[in-house]
């Protein structure tokens, strides 16, 4: 098959194992080329593996260039990963013909390897040992509004700058947890605060993505199993976190990635919380933090051994407060297997 | 004029004065369109300014419905702006022809308001206190290696987490001053080394950029007039200062920005470092760090009053060091004045 990829890094990264900001990639049968511009050069032909690295000002001049020297009749591309100014310039100046494949990529990538299933499970394991250092951290100093928290939590994340975070982390507190997209407050946190925690490092460009909900006594941990100070965030929790481990406990390969959705949905809607319930009950994640599988209500996606996704069901009280229990796993031998 | 924003934070704002990241603008002649999802309802009813909020799980399916409804012919794009997907979806669903603006959000920013002036100003103004405060916690601590050092640089910058910045700030000591896109490395800052800084904060989502290149001999500071160890050093300084004056002195509204370009660029050349100036002379700044007008030896932009850009020359010496010294004007009265 022909392809090329535009500029989209971590679909670079996967073809030949180097990235920049300015690159393009285009495979034609056997015979692979990264083309990019001057300021790269050097990294790029130390770095680019399986491919013959081209060095161009204007990237789309070079890959006319090519495609036209080649004789190029057909090649795939994703029309997601173009716009319209790059597309129309290669389809004014070759006859080729383009065959839109969307997320051929992402499709590509769907199933982990076992280095990448490797290095997946290293990053959640650093993840996982931040997630123990905030919590240690928020427990000794008192009076941090969600503003300094996601700072602090941020920082512990990227171990004051040595490291990769993937996606800026969420650190919210009590109605706030409540707003899945809500920005950072001067929100104080207090003795009988909910608290919610969503974040990710990268590990070898690898994500991992985790999240917890906890009580604020004074003291905060961040283990699965949580005692809150009123009745109704008790039973909330204990309803997301029922519906969390029956989905991996339930999850099998051959099941529609629909299916699995239902096996974390059911419980919510059992307990009268189904439109509280408002995303999609996971997501793979790779190099890319949301990648396929989907695991949503409508999604046909036959899941299979080495897809790696989230499973991560909430309940969104508005003005009141948030619960999301997010962890991710393999699929092993027909089974899910937390990470 | 007909014409769509497609999920461009800043072009959105622009318009409006509220974004998120999902959301697209429509105007119809003299009525506009806000059309986002449920989860910025809220907000985006109490935020938006002239525009009717418009809320859709599917935006380009709502957006295909008003423009039917209003019997919409012709209606302006950025094709930088679009994906493909985008673009076939709403040309196989509405008969209109769409026009392509490449940058025209852009184009209409060029010239800025009293307001925005003021505005970037401030963002400069506290971006200048965060460059003062850096120098100083550098002074303080030694042996920090340049991740350490991008992440405490970054800390100031972001005040801890109260303040948005413009873009990740580059830190780089010496032979890596001179790649204009190196990551930050394990590498110590020692007696002797030259340091380069560009970073910027936001002031009301209005950026600030600015690039100072300072001697280290146990102490630092980021003022323009800088003592260097080495005759070379102090040399290729005083050649990229004097670049950075004459440009800034000599500007004229009237002049094509390549005129501007060349202002700097004659006195590098005449140096004898011509090759090692390896990028344009600036960039206009607003809303978007790098925006319109761009300062450049391609560009036939008239420069006029109300522009605001960089006049940022350097000199880059591989595997040795670079040098670049960049402030942000505002072109007055026919004069470019430093912000």
């Amino acid at each position: 098959m022909n392809y090329i990829i535009y500029k989209n890094e971590n679909a670079l990264y996967y073809e030949c194992g180097y990235s920049c900001d300015n690159a393009v990639f285009l495979t034609l049968g056997s015979e692979s080329f990264f083309i990019t511009d001057g300021r790269y050069e050097i990294e790029a032909k130390e770095a680019v593996d399986g491919a013959k690295v081209c060095i161009a000002s204007n990237l789309l001049e070079e890959l006319v260039g090519i495609l036209k020297k080649h004789k190029v009749k057909k090649v795939a591309i994703d029309p997601k990963e173009w716009n319209l100014n790059a597309y129309f310039f290669l389809k004014e100046n070759i006859p080729a013909k383009f065959k839109f494949k969307p997320d051929f990529s992402h499709k590509k990538r769907i199933i982990k390897s076992a280095k990448e299933i490797k290095y997946l499970k290293k990053a959640v394991k650093i993840g996982k040992s931040a997630f123990k250092e905030v919590a240690h951290k928020i427990s000794e100093i008192d009076g941090l509004n969600e503003q300094r928290l996601n700072f602090l939590a941020e920082s512990i994340l990227r171990d004051f700058g040595k490291r990769d975070i993937s996606f800026e982390p969420i650190l919210a507190i009590g109605e706030n947890a409540a707003k899945p997209h809500a920005l950072p407050t001067g929100r104080e946190l207090k003795k009988g605060d909910l608290l919610l925690f969503d974040a990710g490092v990268k590990y070898k460009r690898y994500c991992s993505d985790r999240t917890r909900t906890a009580f604020y006594n004074g003291e905060l941990n961040f283990k699965i199993k949580q005692k809150f100070g009123t009745k109704k965030m008790q039973k909330v929790y204990d309803t997301v976190l029922k519906a969390h481990d029956r989905a991996i406990k339930k999850a099998r390969s051959g099941m529609k990635a629909s299916e699995i959705d239902k096996l974390a949905r059911d419980v919510i809607e059992k307990a009268g919380f189904g439109k509280y319930f408002v995303h999609s009950t996971g997501h793979g994640v790779g190099l890319d933090i949301h990648e396929m599988p989907y695991i949503s209500g409508r999604s046909d996606t036959v899941i299979k051994d080495g897809m790696v996704f989230t499973i991560e069901p909430g309940i969104y009280l508005e003005g009141e407060f948030g619960v999301r229990i997010e962890d991710m796993v393999v699929m092993k031998e027909g089974r899910a297997v937390v990470l």
